[in-house]
């Protein structure tokens, strides 16, 4: 059956998240060297959905105390400041992508540095014909399952910069590698379990802000995988207002991402609010990972809900690969294509 | 009954908006001459909850082309990147904000030029003793009931930036005036007719991003006044991944905020959506009000929405001012004061 194919399908290219990172990694490496870098006042990363979670998760990766800005632009047009000292990745899987290809044209016309990642399209013809270097990355992928080399490309893309280090990087896939090997097993592990008892119920992810790239991937991965609702909440600002409105309760899943590297503050209040739930009879969930940096728990938080996503697709019965709702709304999208 | 009471008095609050706005507005333009204001990269709103929505609505409320960056910080530190050209608001409504004092503490430590917006508290009394400037607000108030007045400041403070115009912006608030007349009948309007639909299921607000301020201000006043589950997606990001989630709808209402100001594609994909929720027999609603100006809808929206969160309370029999979680975990927080 196709769904049970897919399934399969999705979970061995999610295992092989560390060699894509690291393909990827090289691919972007392999840029010939940026002109002037130090002219360079800010990063910007346009993108949309699976391509756009690229800038947020690149953004996460960067070493803490680094003065570059990475900044996700998830729009038809970059910030009205973007001018010559700009340094603008574009990321579009498909190169298709409306609102990317119209951002692109914005940011190309301030003059602002640019460079392509893309398996090919609009943008990336558009690109070579100005003489703009695009990194080119595997095809015949649906975006969010390209992002491990999409990352490891933009990552590269940025190692000239203050806050990338690409030993470090790779010491992180390495680490990822090691921890995958306990998922080779689909039928039995924390990640399927915890995807079994999600089934029923849209799901509210709880997470500190410096893991709200991985808040926004599982989401997303939850609504395009598993067909499933899913919203999340960014501790500390969460704490000020999404609190008051934990009412009718026992209609959510509520899933905590917790971190190696919180504020003990941060510690102290999620720990409250996850006994505050439990004692309301809430559904009530954990993910935690042990890691040796900020870095690698990024890393394998995302392998790991990717993987909860393909084995709540199975627990649900829906293909993990087709989508049903985005590809009518798509040629509508593409009408405006630039 | 005190809820019918409090009822009544967040309406009436609700309705004062106009003149909160004006007198904030005249606080704010109130302050000293700005020192070398060209020399400002950035400006950096600190703030968490009600105080935090600030920054995001005057970010909103900012003319379209001006490329002066408005960045809400939401965080107990400020990016990395903040130094001695960047010029940073202060908001804490009670100035005993645990994230904000620690942000304020970093921003100052970086030598960045620092002004307050405060009704007392610790920040007040540290910036004074450094003699800092603090616009002071009127005291009693909830932070979130005191939203219009610390916007009117914070666009005050900011008059002096390029794309913050004071003409235009009483000529907003007179138009704000104009439409809060018809708010005046507590018993029947749109806003209580939307609120009594809403009771029963959480409320998922979808809306282009130039309305991002607008949707997280509803989120969170849902939260608040209304003790209710909200969540909201921005458009078009949510075309990539959000729609396909739109599974269990019969669990939610979908309310949509429409704009007059929306790039027809936007327009023409948010009509598909709520189409394709409307056949599928969602709950779908729209909010839409007719205005002069994008700096006009936002202030109407931001109203409009305030008025269906306190009529939703009352609709529930809960109360709009006091808060039952949220004080639960305060002085958890409150421990970790600078």
């Amino acid at each position: 059956m196709a769904v049970d194919e897919n399934f399969l399908r999705a979970w061995r290219l999610i295992l092989k998240s560390p060699e894509m990172y690291r393909r990827g990694f090289e691919s972007g490496m392999s840029l010939p060297p940026l002109p002037q870098l130090s002219i360079f006042s800010r990063v910007y990363v346009l993108g949309m959905g699976g391509s756009g979670i690229v800038g947020d998760i690149v953004s996460g990766l960067k070493q803490r105390d680094s003065k570059v800005v990475v900044e996700p632009v998830k729009s038809m047009s970059v910030p009205p400041n973007v001018g010559p000292n700009s340094f603008v990745v574009v990321v579009s899987y498909s190169g298709n992508t409306t609102e990317t290809n119209w951002a692109y044209i914005d940011a190309f016309s301030r003059n602002a540095f640019v460079v392509g990642v893309s398996s090919g399209g609009r943008l990336t013809e558009s690109m070579k014909m100005k003489g703009l270097e695009v990194v080119e990355v595997s095809k015949g992928l649906q975006p969010r399952y390209a992002v491990p080399e999409m990352v490891g490309v933009v990552y590269g893309i940025l190692t000239p910069f203050d806050g990338f280090n690409p030993r470090e990087f790779l010491k992180t896939i390495d680490e990822l590698e090691a921890y995958a090997k306990d998922f080779e097993d689909m039928t039995r592990n924390a990640a399927v379990e915890l995807a079994e008892k999600l089934v029923d119920k849209p799901v509210i992810i709880i997470g500190p802000e410096h893991l709200s790239s991985v808040l926004h991937r599982f989401k997303c991965q939850l609504n395009e995988n598993s067909k499933h609702p899913a919203y999340y909440a960014v501790v500390p600002e969460a704490f000020h207002n999404e609190l008051e409105g934990w009412t009718m309760i026992e209609k959510f899943s509520y899933v905590f991402l917790r971190s190696g590297y919180e504020h003990p503050m941060i510690s102290e209040a999620l720990d409250w609010a996850e006994e505050h739930l439990r004692k309301s009879h809430a559904d009530v969930f954990r993910l935690f990972v042990k890691s040796s940096s900020r870095q690698a728990e990024l890393v394998k938080l995302i392998f790991f809900t990717d993987v909860v996503t393909v084995a709540l697709a199975r627990a649900k019965h829906v293909d993990p690969f087709a989508l049903k709702t985005i590809p009518q709304l798509r040629p509508l999208l593409r009408k405006y294509l630039p």
